[in-house]
């Protein structure tokens, strides 16, 4: 489990950044938003790495905490929640593009995909303004 | 303590940034390294977020089992080991960037370290130019 209460106290960049989303059953749940455009509970259930629903729950929780995503009823149906990015969400996306391209060079299995990578290379700024609107 | 063997294989690039460098604590080794150019356990054992020593090996193994820094004798003092970034470690240095711009634009603790963020500002190639030198 990520550690609660867990923001270090020594004012670096890098440490405030990794404390507020970087660890990584976070950054998959921005992931899902970014680059899928989910948005419920039980699509982020579906995700390929396969998270358990007490995980996802906390850092659901973490992250609407930190202001980076907003929750909000479903109008069509009640019972559930949809999930957005707030702006501070939505300027993560170039720290995403950044992680893709260093993937991309050196990701050397066969499975990897290459579909986000060559997206960025080809319109990089497109590729992020997607990320944005999402 | 970061999970052995759970590199994801659904061949997502985020996901595989995130197993390879992505713990925090792997991600703060590499910071000391890039942005204050320490090269042994003991400078590293000296980071303000106050690593424990089993810790710090098990992230210094494994980032050289990624091939993203080097283990190599210290010529000076033969007890002692340098480390040093790999062209792998040193192309992390733009999603540092990010990371860092991210965290100035959105950290509104009194304690927030601006120094990295004006530095990038006012001129990021150079920034990046010194963290691969590093």
């Amino acid at each position: 489990m990520r550690n609660q209460n867990k923001m270090r106290q020594t004012g670096c960049p890098v440490a405030f950044g990794l404390d507020t989303f970087g660890d990584r059953w976070s950054f998959l749940v921005l992931r899902e938003m970014m680059l899928k455009g989910k948005k419920t509970y039980g699509e982020f259930l579906g995700m390929n790495e396969e998270i358990a629903t007490n995980v996802l729950a906390d850092r659901l929780r973490h992250l609407e905490n930190e202001g980076i995503i907003t929750k909000s009823r479903d109008p069509e149906n009640r019972r559930s929640n949809i999930y957005a990015l707030t702006d501070k969400g939505r300027d993560l996306a170039s720290v995403f593009v950044e992680i893709i391209l260093w993937s991309g060079k050196y990701d050397r299995r066969t499975i990897a995909l290459k579909e986000a990578v060559d997206k960025i290379k080809k319109d990089r700024k497109r590729f992020e303004a997607s990320i944005r609107a999402s």
